[in-house]
């Protein structure tokens, strides 16, 4: 977790938020969202907003009034509580890549398997720069459908001690999820302090889908935490304006979250944004884009502006491998990030070829950005003692610092140290094999896999949470 | 050009910059500065400052008397008036890389030439992304040396009509450079407003070399643009801190703007930077640092501070080859060089392998970061007709935008286009050849070259231009 004290990069000025809060307003009151789910419909009836079939419209005074029952930060616990995170305020908290069908490994692209899962989980809780491994951080294709949140939730819980993300796909799985981790943190102190924080994604535009309003249901019931997601690629589910994407994003998370905090007053809840565009040549999604980064710090401040923790950002790339597109088109999403000071970050490692791709150099990859942008957001302590004068008095004109006392004491940790970048002059890099970034990381992840080391947990407990995915796969009949 | 109207994003506060002033004011107050060239000297020792042999102790309130002098904005004009360009303010202005030995085209990695710097020009003139070709874009090593800076010049004064930058590697190269602008521009016109903007290192530490002088007196004496740039990898030109650094950076840029100011009041100059650090493992330089973008962020502010425009940035990295490490470096610098607003940008295309390497790939991967950033940091405008309700109207809930009519009528240009970047779908991708980021490049600046037309120019005037390279080229010997 970083917290990062560095100022906040806006640009949308005070007319420019009045006018998104006009735009906001209108499609909620006007409009209105719809809900596919009963139960949420006959919350907000009874909350008093109008209802007709599914399509509800809002006061949106009313959906502030609930908002601003949501706490603004909250704590996250995770198994080992040393690696308990606070989600909101100056706190930045990354999680990896989540919701691929397919894996890259070094040449080969292939369907994602419950090994790859395990593996990708595995790597999220080696690099300390990764404060959760997520949820589904790929989408294991071998095991049976409709029991694979048991498998994946087992293997966040028993693979790794980091906070991780619950199963949205329906309200049952919520429930497998909540009783999982009931098991491992006891239902009083998640009841308290939430364990789990799980993606809800909005069926852009202007409908929230069955499953998906399940799972919120439960989750917001038990004090779980959500993250309430407009998904919005402009062009196909937003118009081809950021202003028109912004301030429908803004209609969708706060409908949700007033939904949220009408289930629970106080329900830990994440305005969230997935903003992005289509390719208009192609009809593909597109991602590390200009428009996204601008997008990116819109939201950042909007959600600033309701006082709300938000969740945006990651390593994102529409590049089919690990090349230089790959590189700058994550930086292009990772700086936005950092500067907006967004809260929760997911797809922070892993992600290729527009979210298809689960990968394994690029989780590396990702990794050395985020080292590296952490380094950047530390604050400069510009001082005497880092005034560094003794070292001038020492080297004086034309001489050279290298072998200054000043550098002798600090040369092991003054600067950042790479990862997987390389310096090697041309000569020692081609005696070396001549290895790309992609090539150096697959070392990496490698060496970093074989010296995993599971976290400890009681065989006893182990034991449980293996029968309870066991009865549930019987149960369920796979 | 780009007019970045965004906000600056600045990380100091008036204590950090405080801090600063009194580092810089003891370097050339006690410790002082050496200039190695006799009119340099007595250009100091006449305006009052404490020469002793070559080294120089200056009175820093004297240094910020001379720098107020400097304009904070200036006119640098182009052989085509439509490409001359405003230095500071608001103002950004690209060049491309500057003075790498070697070049890489595709997969081989050669020492460069004469036809390579050709080439090199020719792709900057056909890019509007860049406002300059620069100068020395490559070393031409197939030329003769002591007359190479005049085949340099007459290559950036024909097949480009964007402004360029003159040889700095001795008085004598300034005075050629000059000549042959005369030609082009006409003696009075580049008195009035200068034709060229040439880089005038500082051998640092703390000292000044006579060839770099030579040069500065030189363009100083005709009203031409310097930018005196501080050579800093920290932990060989300064301390292992960045703080020293920047207190080193003040010192010897603003001494060298205080000179040039003693030279000629009002004379152009540019505040440069170029700070970036060793990696102490290897002892390589080492580009796309962390420490470097903190660095830019605050080299901006103190250059503000002083009223200058200033110099920083580029597509900077270690990298070997256009991987991803290429990528995500050069955007690690980038993105501060945006949101410091640096006023002139050198190395903004081309760099590769910590610059000794003008790479053709790399040019186009970086003029689709200028393009990508030139895009962030347009202004959004939120208002009625971009917040599109009518298109919200249209689609309702559940639809899909590609079809409606507001989409229909923008589709294409909503969004920026990407010039080498690929959102094609990996089967789509596969059958085009699987080709990555650098193999698209190298496609897109071989049909850039060979669509390439030569700017207009009288044949007597370029008869006259290869007349004097061809005299003075006799009068040095080659």
């Amino acid at each position: 977790m970083l917290t990062n004290t560095l100022p906040r990069y806006e640009i949308l000025d005070e007319a420019a938020l009045q006018e998104l809060e006009r735009g906001w307003r209108r499609i909620v009151s006007d409009l209105g969202i719809e809900f596919l789910h009963d139960d949420a419909l006959a919350y907000l009836r009874d909350a008093g907003q109008q209802v007709d079939g599914q399509l509800v419209r809002f006061d949106p005074d009313w959906i502030l009034e609930q908002a601003a029952k949501a706490p603004p930060e909250f704590t996250l616990q995770a198994r080992n509580p040393e690696r308990t995170v606070q989600i909101g305020g100056d706190n930045m908290v990354f999680s990896a890549v989540y919701g691929c069908p397919f894996v890259r490994e070094g040449l080969e692209r292939r369907t994602a398997t419950y090994a790859d899962f395990k593996n990708l989980v595995r790597l999220a809780q080696a690099f300390p720069e990764l404060d959760s491994p997520g949820g589904t951080i790929c989408e294991p294709d071998d095991v049976p459908l409709d029991s694979r949140h048991l498998d994946m939730v087992y293997a966040l819980l028993t693979l790794s001690d980091k906070p991780f993300m619950g199963s949205v796909t329906s309200a049952e799985n919520a429930k497998d999820s909540i009783a999982m981790a009931e098991m491992v943190f006891g239902a009083d102190s998640i009841e308290e302090t939430p364990a789990m924080i799980s993606l809800i994604n909005v069926n852009s535009p202007l409908r929230y889908d069955d499953r998906m309003l399940g799972a919120l249901i439960e989750y917001a019931k038990r004090n779980q935490a959500t993250i309430v997601t407009p998904f919005l690629l402009m062009g196909a589910m937003s118009p081809v304006s950021v202003p028109a994407t912004l301030a429908q994003q803004v209609a969708e998370a706060l409908a949700g979250v007033a939904l949220v905090q009408t289930i629970r007053p106080g329900a830990p809840v994440v305005f969230g944004s997935f903003l992005s565009n289509t390719d208009m040549q192609s009809g593909s999604p597109s991602f590390g884009t200009p428009e996204s980064a601008v997008g990116l710090l819109c939201t950042g401040q909007i959600a600033r502006h309701y006082n709300l923790p938000f969740r945006s950002g990651g390593a994102l790339t529409s590049s089919q491998v690990v090349d230089a597109q790959a590189g700058y088109e994550s930086m292009m999403t990772m700086w936005p990030t950092f500067l907006a000071g967004t809260n929760f970050v997911m797809h922070a490692a892993g992600w290729l070829e527009s979210a298809l791709v689960s990968c394994y150099e690029k989780f590396v990859t990702d990794v050395e950005l985020l080292r590296m942008l952490y380094h950047v957001f530390e604050p400069l302590q510009i001082n005497e003692e880092t005034l560094a004068y003794s070292a001038h008095q020492e080297v004086g004109q034309g001489g050279h610092f290298l072998g200054a006392v000043h550098t002798l004491e600090r040369f092991r940790d003054c600067f950042y140290r790479p990862l997987v970048s390389s310096t090697e002059n041309y000569e020692r890099w081609s005696r070396n094999g001549g290895n790309d970034t992609a090539a150096r990381a697959s070392g990496i992840w490698h060496k970093t896999l074989a010296e995993y080391e599971e976290p400890a947990m009681e065989d006893d407990l182990k034991s449980e949470l293996k029968a309870y995915v066991d009865r549930r796969r019987t149960e369920l009949g796979d």
